[in-house]
């Protein structure tokens, strides 16, 4: 290969992605200057927090460029370099952007891994991957699981609720899952041993709010919050005195001009409760701990993570989407080349 | 005095209260049955968490019923008894009504306090009462102020809103007081010592945010919360990177039937802001401790504490709609008889 297919933000959305959003070109392959090397991006993970980057609004991480690559996590093989500690050859996972190649500039966020320690190069994407360790810490650092207690999550299916309703099981927590659709809430149940599914398609909010009042009669001590807008507003009306928030994500409304947002935050009094906003990067020099603890639960058979690999960067777009209609069953991957 | 007048919820406030929704009646004066004592209530405070009361929705304390008094704080004196841990003539505070006399069964709550310790009666409900404990366990207890950081209080020129914000100063921090009209800023700085005063009233939401980014460039360490809607979303767009928001209380959304909320929930994770719903009854314990903490710093000179006092049961709701009009200055209290 001589060319780097790139898959370019021409422009910001407006609510919904579409495809004119975007443009998949050819360009030559870059060189590395000293100390650079370039990563062959095989696969790339897709991730809600992506449409953020999109848009020019200040937050935890600048916006992408106009007219750049979409930025994204990959994992892939060294394939050029100036740079001793990166021969070509070894296998890195980074943050870099849905294209063929990436320039990797000294400082920049990359890390080697060691492929032979896995099944699949994927497994550095999720299992082992930020996705995994968002789940581990947000539970174990800031929802604090007893056993006994009860625990919503929503977003159940998706690749980090997934994993946080079972880390809640690993506990000794009741588990209580919100998915769209009647297949999600299947594997909920029966793949990942959640105690209830909520299918919230179709239900309105005092729909929801009572489901989630009669799965948990003594209300929910924790919410690991992946969706906001009605299916938030839902659980903050089932909350338990003094119960943790876990605000991860809030997909429902990443492509929303009009926010809904949390209208009753009095609850939030009513029941001394406490919502924490969370970046998995502020435990960053934890992770290999939380790597090391998701894959012995891995291992042990306690923890299912499952993948959802799409192929090719001319599919980019479609991919990118399954994750707001909901088309993905587990952790979203793009296989690039 | 033979007639007891009371101040009766007839029926259930839509948004903003009107007088028809209460009526001041005449009835006889109650006596007690075994165990049982009447307080005559001299004076009563207003607080805004009365409005909750009056609604029939779900909250830390049932709602008032239908055609009772309007409860609320009361300081009085035993008028008649047939409790020997309350004679007649010993002073006492309580959650009560707003009537001449209230009958007091065993196990509600009441206590006895020493008049002589203070310059007037309604200390209690003032410096030593609800409103002093709830800034003081509020900011000592969640918002664990740090000297040096920099704290925004909404709802400044309030009861609560003024001690919180001079518990920031005792603890050597910068403080921003958001309040409505001119001269409650200018007792935000004058009276108060508050570092910075911002006046809310006939600002957009953009022009509060640029008013509160100019105030704190660095971004707020501690929001105290008092208003909410557009008060509150404009602090949100302030926050710096941990912050700590104590939610105390949402006077701007009390009336309304269709809440703002927090349309900006992003923000708190793109911070990884902590969001802790706050009721003082939570602290009752440590009531006596915080009580002594804050008479220490009034009588030291370091804590000021202002009472706007207006007279007479029959101007019970006017008084009550001050504010939300904003129109007290210093906690809200009425001379009952």
């Amino acid at each position: 290969m001589d060319v780097n297919r790139r898959f370019l933000l021409r422009r910001r959305p407006v609510d919904d992605p579409v495809p004119e959003d975007f443009e998949l070109v050819r360009e030559p392959v870059p060189s590395p200057s000293a100390g650079e090397f370039i990563v062959r991006n095989i696969y790339c993970s897709m991730d809600p927090a992506m449409r953020g980057w999109m848009d020019d609004a200040p937050s935890y991480m600048p916006p992408i460029a106009l007219d750049d690559p979409v930025r994204a996590s990959t994992v892939g093989v060294v394939h050029a370099s100036d740079n001793p500690d990166y021969p070509v050859g070894q296998w890195v996972m980074g943050l870099n952007a849905i294209e063929d190649y990436s320039l990797v500039t000294p400082g920049h966020f990359t890390a080697p891994v060691d492929i032979s320690a896995v099944d699949s190069p994927t497994r550095f994407l999720t299992a082992m991957g930020a996705v995994s360790l968002t789940a581990y810490f947000g539970m174990t650092e800031v929802a604090k699981p007893q056993a006994g207690e009860t625990l919503c999550v929503s977003g159940a299916a998706g690749a980090v609720g997934s994993v946080v309703g079972q880390i809640g099981k690993i506990h000794g927590c009741r588990v209580i899952g919100i998915a769209g659709g009647a297949e999600k809430c299947r594997r909920l149940t029966q793949d990942y041993g959640f105690d209830v599914a909520i299918d919230y398609q179709g239900k309105s909010l005092d729909q929801m709010r009572a489901a989630i009042g009669a799965a948990a009669p003594d209300g929910l001590d924790m919410v690991f919050e992946n969706v906001g807008g009605l299916v938030m507003e839902a659980e903050i009306l089932n909350l338990a005195n003094h119960a943790r928030v876990v605000l991860c994500g809030l997909i429902s409304e990443y492509n929303a001009s009009e926010h809904v947002g949390l209208r009753n935050l009095w609850q939030v009094i009513v029941h001394q409760a406490t919502l924490t906003g969370f970046l998995v990067t502020d435990y960053a020099p934890r992770f290999p701990e939380g790597g090391a603890r998701i894959m012995e639960w891995v291992a042990d058979g306690r923890l299912r993570i499952d993948e959802d690999v799409q192929e090719g960067i001319e599919n980019a777009y479609d991919t990118f989407m399954r994750l707001f209609s909901g088309a993905n069953n587990g952790k979203q991957i793009l296989k690039i080349g």
